[in-house]
């Protein structure tokens, strides 16, 4: 059996337009085709159709110029702007074909991009009078977790690791697996020479130990307002304290209040409603 | 300049098991490697947290397979089933490290899938009492558009055509672009031998165009449910009818009620949410 | 074992080109390397060896292209035209050694294509007083489908479907496996919401069978003319009528009298001969 | 600009298979997927339609093998056997699905390997009584290029270089390029520390330049049988000779009678006609 | 232009094995070819020619299995020891074709990684009295790092961090950047969420700035003996110190005496020399 | 089981540098982000700290172009070039971030190939008295290959085959296989129509029989200089000569003044030391 048994790759941008692309597009996009509009140029408009928060455009302009090296792109918003129901986005010219090729791409993109940004902006906003920073998670959509964590930026959001290779974190399971949150800890400190430690407790007294064992950050799985508040208050100078769990727009406001640093929230990649937006064609 | 422009490759569900794979684990799982669990074994369990239909159990089983070929996976429930909150769905005895390597992946693959199963299926049953078929669009997330197809049908939608290449749509810009719908049917009669053609309408004036103009199928695009009850009365012998636009659960039986023989939703793929499914450790 | 085993990826024309001129170099042109040319510049020029139509110029200036980005091509003729032995097709101006790299490359997929335009033209040609339309089959090369494609439409046929997924063509074994033409068909129609349907009979009686049953073409396979007129006469009103099997030069005329709508052939790109083209370099 | 322009990859076998597979089978065979085979299992028969010589059975199996690993063929004949119209070549046992799916595929394979092995052989048959060796040419499909010099060796036939970097080939535009032969062969021998050199020549005189200045073999380029017959006399001893164009059925045994030690002929493999070969499904 | 630049690829040990075999068997291994071994088998030998340090065992074998899957490797001997000339490290059973093509591309591997080993192991051995970890660097064979810090840690080392992506490293160039390195540091706080944080400095005065402005490590450049022990005693309790620069098996020792927490080289991965090792066919 | 069981690519440049760059940079230089460096500029120096002979300037500037196009490198020095410590060799000006996330990976390989090309100018400085050749040899860096060839080759050395499918090597474990050196060369002729054949040989009597038994080269493995000098005595007007075995600095004089034609050494490709070159920023 082979060493290393997976590939170590991660898709890049540029495939994940590429695919896109080829996944709309197949063979060919046949009504265009037969339509013969040979070199016929077009000026189009992506306009909002619902208030959000914009986050993708440059992917999404990327989408048409990948079809068409001419296209122009006449910016008049920018990611992290608030559009409102019929507000002009940008203006394109480019081929006709091209346009239309690369229009359902580009928008599926740029939907999903600005909903995330969207919903993690009305999160942000209700945390604002603390300190807390909203975190992302691992719940992203596979193949697009780096654009996403663009998108969380762009609402005003902070990103976690990247995955399991950038942090350590050591959860309930590994706890399991090895006895107790110290024998982890003692064990990753043998070893670990790059990465800080985050260890994921729920109580007070897993807290307790976590601190001692000497780690950087304890994430604070789905406990109540009240244990975190005493949480902050006996580790909140010694280690770096995250909210977890039960986390929604409803909720967020309090668990800032206790004075944690960290709050993430997995609703914010995995359960977002895409932005509608448009593409137009001038008249 | 290249000839032929882009590659026409889509991406297989193979690779989208190991770019997501490799997107979380990129150089190795640090926290797992620190902790030294050896060959050790856990047997753990797929478990529902809400109400709905699931969709992708075989991919998120892949995903773990993939990391450890020697996985076991018992299943209590398949792909259509409806769970409820706590039903086991699945024993998974492997690798403890492949368990917690794959967990992530596997879970956000299927939780997404299974959402818009559950999505589509509250649709299905909506309609149930009339003939129309729901039909999916191309509003899907970049690169998983097979798989969303998949949980689409799982959920009892039908899926329209795949994308621009096998099905022939003329929508409004085309026909802007040609001048009418008679002349864009037109030219496509001269080139086309082998795809379905679809007109995209706004007014019964131009569906009845589009029949004329010889038609497998029109698309009735934000028509008010009186005038797609009149489109079906005076054409729903002589065409396929399908309506688009608006569609969401509250509207939908009204549609179908309308007696058209599709409804198309983009909802169902672009903001359905994710069904909560957890993969629990055997203590 | 894996959900879907194989990758859905087609390889496209830039592919071809890259792995095409990589097969000829390899590691280095030695040849050309030791001779040590430097920054040479060469005009060379496309003559035709003999008479028949052209295809795939643009790809084989890719070619050169693609090795050189300087390199100019002034074309005399262009796809579709016919030449005469002697005719100069282009004029190509670049770097000596990347004319000298690209040349057996260029001509290779050059020839080959003029061979099928060629060839397809010839059987074009034959059945002009009738409306039947030749089409290809998917006896193509492998992975040079849809460049040999283009070079049936340069050629004046016309292109069936792609592959097994853009057209539903129910063959004499699938109408074995599932008991009868009807109840074929009625499985189709249950599924189906997005592509034609094509269905493989050998006799009258079958014929009436798939008109009755409901699909857009059938295929005569192997008719005697005698048969296929009658065939065109009682259905070729209600279904399209495509004539298959032992369709060459010396029969395609009389095939067409009987008025089928189309007819297919596989020899136009499995047996055709390549046409004698040679990069002459100015001397 | 960058280093090295071009990758220097070649297609390998597997991936022919792969991306065969792909470009016809794309999203998937809707006419299978419709008729709901299930597990069902065929067995199927490859039956040759014409006489000639096989080649390419075990990559034709391999396709099979694919898309289903629990494929079994059994083997009538094998590569080089020379088949009858009506022989059985291999039956082939595994899922209907499966077979249906990649019969097109395995036979646009084997038929055309098959087709160059005929034609090579009857050219090796031809000059039998004679020490002269058939060589291929690079005049071969683009991508294929690897099993059609494997059809060429079951002809009978041998390979020439593989292309233009394991033989240096100093061809008269190189000789125009640096003003002579010997100044051409003085340059690569500077340089060239492990290739085999061959030089083209036209006449006699260019013939005596080139072994005088050292090279391994010379490409006798359309030299008329009297003229090749003097080569062999004067310098057939001292280098190896080889003919070169116009070379044919009907002109190979001629050629053959001169002496020269090789006769490369291009039409092999850009102007064979592919072998009729049928899978037939069993009743 | 495109968002993101560049592919986040990195290469895994498959495709190294897959490439490093390609590049050394091309598009065949002409003499074993040429040879017709046939299925012959042979046991083979690898047997140390040199002292050192054994890594890189599985990759080897790998390399082996790659070619044929039957290949049987007995070990007597294991990643870390210590091997003397003349002992055999492990029986290689198989083809013969196999072993003959797969045995310079497992050699290759095989005797870098065990260099790297071999001097890091001297190195290690040489501080083994003091606390001080050795690191490696980012001076690694570009593509093969993966593999060179698994040879790391075979010999004793530990890892740095792994590229740009896991850590924060603020060097001499970033802080001329931004001004100072407090102004950097508080930069890369305000965005930085998951990574540990070290600054690169040359003074006790640097050093100072770099404690107070709150970073988890500190790379002493080129310090000298006298300033390092220094900076242990001021600031060794409050920061991690890294020593770097002129590191050597003649001064890594008394680096080491000064207290610092790490030492980093770079020789270990730019410098070292191949372990001799042979593979041995069975007279 | 495949036909043709592994992929015959070979990586490129391009591929190297792409590669490269990800390995170092992965998910993105975080600590350039944080310090939001913008769009500043910098001129930068590449320096010598040691005295050498420069390769691979091209490639490594391909590096820094890679990450962004608009780099300017105006060079002091070339590639052959013998640079001393101090001295600079080329100019750099582009974006801050653009220099420091290259600047390693660019480094990597240009120390590399500089080390080879310098270890291998003091071999053939050694033995510039007689007309001996330096070979390089197979014992390369896995995927490099190609550019260390290269720097060999800048180094004023030769190169011997690139692998094992462009040249015929007969060597002991060969012979052992088929019986005897007669017995492997009548074979090899057998089929062999394109390459050289080299046989290995260890006394004069081995080497009688290659030279009767028809070789272009013998290679003389580990032989002392005593029958080396008999060797060339007896046979090398017959056939190329090369030493090969136990060749360093010390003994490569002697060895070449036995009259050889051509010297391989392994040394300079697996054990040579990288040269110190560094990017310094302007202050």
């Amino acid at each position: 059996m082979l060493f290393f048994m997976h590939k170590t790759a991660m898709i890049d941008v540029f495939s994940i337009i590429q695919y896109g692309l080829n996944e709309d597009i197949g063979t060919g996009d046949i009504t265009t085709d037969y339509l013969q509009l040979g070199n016929q140029e077009t000026q189009a408009f992506l306009v909002a159709k619902q208030r959000g928060v914009l986050a993708g455009l440059d992917v999404a302009f990327d989408v048409f110029t990948y079809l068409d090296n001419q296209v122009n792109c006449v910016t008049y918003r920018k990611d992290g702007d608030t559009v409102n129901p019929g507000d002009e986005i940008a203006k394109i010219t480019g081929l006709t074909s091209a346009l239309l090729q690369a229009e359902r791409t580009a928008l599926n993109i740029l939907q999903r991009l600005s909903g995330i940004a969207t919903c993690t902006s009305k999160m942000v906003e209700a945390i604002k009078p603390y300190q807390a920073r909203l975190l992302d998670t691992r719940k992203t959509t596979p193949l697009l977790r780096q654009l996403e964590r663009y998108a969380v930026r762009v609402g005003g959001g902070f990103n976690h690791r990247f995955g399991l290779y950038d942090m350590v974190l050591i959860k309930e399971n590994h706890i399991r697996a090895v006895g107790s949150i110290t024998e982890a800890v003692k064990r990753v400190w043998e070893r670990n020479t790059a990465y800080r430690i985050e260890v994921e407790v729920t109580t007070i007294a897993e807290l307790e130990e976590a601190v001692t064992s000497g780690v950087d950050r304890v994430m604070l799985d789905n406990m109540s307002v009240a244990e975190m508040k005493k949480a902050v208050k006996k580790f909140g100078e010694q280690v770096e304290l995250e909210a977890s769990g039960n986390v929604s727009l409803d909720t967020i406001n309090e668990i800032a209040s206790t004075g944690v640093f960290y709050i993430s929230s997995g609703a914010i990649t995995h359960s977002f409603t895409s932005l509608d937006i448009s593409l137009l064609f001038k008249e």
